[in-house]
């Protein structure tokens, strides 16, 4: 970790600037926390009016000290906090916790005043956490730089755990849950407003404490993708994994955020696809944060994550099977060998496929429960074992049935989770260190996520967010002709068109096109919806056609209000099937290229994917197998299969050319692409490409 | 109850046949559980080798015992249990539980033996439980005519709930779950084989005592779909709910259809469909079976399902956004007077909108809470309430705050769930009567839940299934002549064609039908794929064209090995768009219509719903708002809006037409329907009937 993150997580002396005697008191809690979760460094309270602070000599000033502590949390109210912030800046403090509110979240003025301290700050060299932020804790070293109420109630322990949060409330929910569960937590981390140090950099920070294992997030907004990318390969390259909440997804949920934390929410679709490329788990909910955390731990490989469910209980097997097919978690086909060992193993052995029903096994009495796990561990096709067990009572040997699951799972290093309603039996797994859920909804749950998150990490990539940005001349809407000549700047094949402001040279264009027929349509950037202004006219033969209307477009354009009215003749084209791509540029993400079906029913169907540019033709072709209409690119009935190279070619490039132009470039929308069958290409008929701007 | 229930339920002396004075045998529990749970009724062991079992006096036989018994617990051996049976029977018992497995679960002999067992019971005027059951329990009397080991572990208490289910797995593990929660369990009924008296037939026995809310059922078969109709019409008639499990989804779909249409829908959809008319809660797992239980039992009424948010937290009002966006569950916007009434009595009011972020009222102290609740409980767009605690601690009353939500919605008699990860919290407002929840995920997902399902119960229908269907003639896939002219026969306008053997009898269709243009396609039962053999000719406008295609579909029909080979001329038809038609009709419960949209890519774009038949037209225009293309209904873009009056008229038609033959009839496949603008109607272009049997 650099200076400033030594100076917050293992500080040698924490001054505390509005310290209180009052442990219940924002300026007292972390001293008392400090105090009793073994904190070795010094502790410097600073408050003018008292010489002792909860047994710790005080300070009048922080000048007075005598030193310069590594960290300072300043803890006065929002008006006199600036003025600590010089004084800290000016002694030399390496970082600072500014718990105080009433900057950014407050509109304007505050933004503003937020700024200046940030200003102050940097000037001197310290880095800032908040402002209007819980602060920070490291449960390893007792430094707890933070004022939540949570850690009177719920003891912390140290453990491979990191929690990092925007939210102090979402930042201790997580914290709660694994604490309860016995499970260890050594940093907690709530940025607030994100000023300076945010959670990005927090993620960064953490990640590369070898000790952690796991990183749980929760952003309302991803204000340094760069550095959460740079987390993320952090964690990957140790075998870390990050999961993380990024909330305000809904309406509702953006425009609480926004008031919230005033941070900017960005576009949804842009975040799972920016999270899915750097290989993190994105979570509905804190259930779902936490949820798979014990198989994290453990750390087994999931490996293709083909599993094997077993219970003494038909019905568990059953339901398991339908969670299963929900989460998209595939049941294994066990070898022959394995289910001619079982059947030797088990004399009523009750199902001789997977979901395995195995009565007398589960009982856990002599050797046919570890004798089963060891040809479920030998058998290559199974990547990882869930136990359902219902019940349990008099004439089960649950101790011997966690004991040798443990054992089976730690030998051949797959993981094994059990389900259990009986909080006595869960209790007995846990004590073995097996992974144990409620439900056979959770355990299924979990295993699902687990092994897609290792899928997702092992093709995660850490992108560039350095080049220089080309510019596009222009603003606003373009027109037809602009749009297409753009595309075909860009490498996207356009179909061969003229634009022409008169009848006559609407005709000298249809012989110049030399193509049997055309479409004339009216063109101007004002009209963007031209097929419900009858500005359309297709399948035009010959000159007289291809006048009049030419002719029918400029005097609709003209009674539309448009000053200088032309149309564009184009080819007709014919496709095999309509897709559409588009382009939509995320302010702090990036360009998101969309590619989906196309036609007018585009935004009924919603059959689309998309992509965080830039992207590779195996990016495109992986996203394309996603799609409901994905047949056709194998060929689908009697149609021929549909050229999805050349689609994938012009989706990489137009992706390309957004991430050139992303300053200046707002959206692209072709619709229809049309895909011919492969070999024969794609072609945009209709485009309309939105600049920044005007 | 009936006879045979009050014997089951409350019986004055139950008889254990095979007793055993060993409480951890299968004959020993029910005596063992009768004896603890206070059953003042008559308990008699027969065992032929013991003079008292388990402080009771034992007799040698049934016979023995002077008296008949209500109830008796058969727990032999498979192979001695028929005799016991007969005993029973004989005897004039009324009801008995076979505990013994090796019956219909093992194949054919064991069904026949089974049913044998059933006819001897039958004879004697005794109904069966089993077998291979674990038995019925009724902790309000302490008759436990069940062997589950669970009852050992986790104590029994008298509630509202009673849990049915096939698999004694799944019976037990609610009960653990609620038992665990504190909620007290009626009656637990685990029936095994369903030979005689099934889960159907015990959950209208449990519906009709008043002192039940709710029914929590287990079903891998619902094998009399009528008798459960009639528990769902007695428990809603009575403000009681059902929310049940029917797994072997992903068996059901993974079941190869020989229509498009059965491999669509799959059979899965038909028990969507039924429970959703009859107003019973589908839940997917155990967890979502139980999830929700506190709201049922409380049974305030959850009004349009309007719901309030409010949390200290601004993260929780966000994250509730989004998960109740997830589980379609509205978040109301408040009246402005109490957007009024909140700003006055909270001074720094976070977010003046739902979610509320109220920081300091959520601390409990002063009257500022319970003033907030007042404004949220006279406001009418306010339904349910969602408190979010993150964290509580110092400075919190809790207690207060407990006692003020629960005061607030018993007394505006709205649902008010609270979500908290502290346990200690949970337990101070659990202790005041209010449902709380470990996440927001999961309360957000129990008051979405608990609102749908009362819409649900609000239209819910009593089918009936006692027609007597006709037969149609034939059997196996009917070519499109003999299919369109069906379809016309059950009220579904269809496209006007001739069928015709040879070219000259094309050419004289064509001029018969007095349309401009027709098309041509090969017609034979054995060749439902036409257009992927090159038997489709469209846009045949003059009798030569008419003649080259006919002749071309004679010879590749031939080519095919059809014996007969003959042609369909029909009118071409142009729709506004293309939809599809279908019926599976589901050997239990009966035809299921599908209706989507239509083409080549049907199965690929899967926007379909489905409908258990007999349904109405307004039936079918609220399904049809589920379609995502269902904007064109009401006109979308520049297409005029669709003529739906007539789908829903055709589709009525169909599925009437379907239960009448629902016998013989086994699929339709109707695509496309053509359909046109509003007041043009609908007409079948092609279909395909099948007919049972062959």
């Amino acid at each position: 970790m650099t200076e400033t993150f030594n100076a917050l997580f293992s500080p040698g002396s924490v001054a505390i600037i509005g310290a209180s005697d009052n442990p219940n008191k924002v300026g007292g809690r972390p001293i008392h926390y400090m105090r009793k979760f073994g904190y070795a460094g010094e502790v410097f309270p600073v408050n003018p009016g008292r010489t002792t602070i909860q047994g710790y000599r005080a300070y009048p000033t922080l000048g007075d000290i005598g030193k310069t502590p590594d960290a300072v949390v300043i803890a006065v109210s929002g008006d006199a906090t600036m003025e600590q912030v010089r004084a800290c800046a000016d002694a030399g403090v390496k970082a600072a916790v500014i718990m105080a509110s009433g900057f950014a979240e407050t509109g304007q003025e505050g933004r503003t005043r937020q700024q200046e301290m940030v200003d102050v700050a940097r000037a001197g060299g310290m880095r800032l956490v908040g402002p209007n932020a819980q602060g920070t804790a490291n449960f390893a070293k007792g430094a707890v730089l933070n004022f939540s109420t949570m850690f009177m109630e719920v003891a912390p322990a140290d453990g491979p755990i990191a929690i990092i949060s925007q939210s102090g409330a979402a930042s201790v929910m997580p914290y709660a849950l694994l604490r309860q569960a016995g499970l260890g937590v050594r940093y907690l981390v709530a940025t607030g407003n994100d000023a300076d140090l945010d959670a990005c950099a927090m993620t960064a920070a953490v990640a590369e404490d070898p000790a952690i294992k796991l990183i749980l997030l929760y952003l309302e907004s991803v204000s340094d993708p760069a550095a959460l990318a740079r987390a993320a390969a952090i964690a990957r390259s140790r075998g870390a994994s990050i999961v993380a909440i990024k909330a305000g997804r809904s309406q509702h949920g953006a425009r609480a955020a926004a008031s919230h934390t005033g941070a900017l929410v960005g576009n949804d679709a842009a975040i799972d696809a920016f999270f899915a490329r750097i290989g993190i788990w994105r979570a509905a909910d804190i259930g779902e944060l936490v949820r798979a955390v014990p198989l994290y731990l453990q750390g087994r490989a999931p490996g293709q994550g083909r599993t094997v469910v077993m219970s003494h209980s038909g019905a568990v097997g059953v339901m398991a099977a339908d969670l299963a097919e929900r989460h998209d978690l595939s049941l294994t086909e066990l070898e022959s060998a394995t289910l001619e060992s079982l059947g030797a193993i088990l004399p009523d052995f009750g199902t001789a496929s997977n979901p395995l029903d195995m009565t007398a096994a589960l009982m856990g009495k002599g050797d046919m429960f570890p004798r089963v796990l060891d040809a479920l561990g030998g058998d290559p096709q199974a990547d990882m074992v869930m136990i359902g067990i219902p019940v349990a009572g008099p004439g089960y040997d649950v101790e011997a049935l966690a004991r040798d699951a443990a054992a089976s799972s730690s030998r051949f290093g797959k993981p094994l989770v059990v389900s259990a309603p009986q909080q006595a039996v869960r209790d007995v797994f846990v004590q073995h260190g097996v992974p144990t859920f409620v439900t056979e909804g959770d355990a299924i749950a979990a295993l699902a996520q687990y092994a897609a998150h290792a899928r997702l990490e092992a093709s995660a990539q850490t992108p560039e967010f350095s080049n220089n940005p080309l510019s596009l001349e222009g603003s606003g809407l373009q027109d037809e002709a602009r749009s297409l000549a753009l595309l075909a700047q860009a490498g996207v094949p356009a179909v061969p068109n003229r634009i022409c402001a008169t009848a006559d040279e609407a005709v000298a264009a249809f012989s110049a096109l030399g193509c049997g027929s055309v479409v004339v349509k009216g063109c101007a950037a004002e009209v963007p919806h031209k097929s419900e202004h009858g500005l359309v006219h297709l399948r035009l033969a010959d000159p007289t056609a291809v006048e009049q209307a030419a002719r029918d477009c400029l005097h609709k354009l003209r009674e539309l209000g448009v000053q200088s009215p032309r149309v564009v003749v184009a080819a007709m084209v014919a496709g095999r099937h309509e897709f559409a791509l588009g382009v939509s540029v995320d302010p702090v993400l990036g360009p998101l290229v969309m590619i989906g079906e196309g036609g007018t029913l585009l935004e009924l169907r919603k059959d689309i994917v998309s992509l965080l540019a830039p992207f590779s033709q195996a990016d495109v072709r992986a996203a394309c197998g996603r799609l409901r209409i994905a047949p056709l690119f194998q060929g689908y009935r009697d149609m021929p299969a549909l050229d999805l190279d050349a689609l994938a070619a012009a989706a990489v490039a137009l992706g390309d050319w957004a991430v050139q132009h992303r300053e200046t470039l707002k959206s692209v929308d072709i619709n229809p692409l049309m895909v011919q069958a492969a070999g024969e290409g794609v072609v945009a008929v209709d485009a309309v490409v939105e600049l920044a701007g005007a």
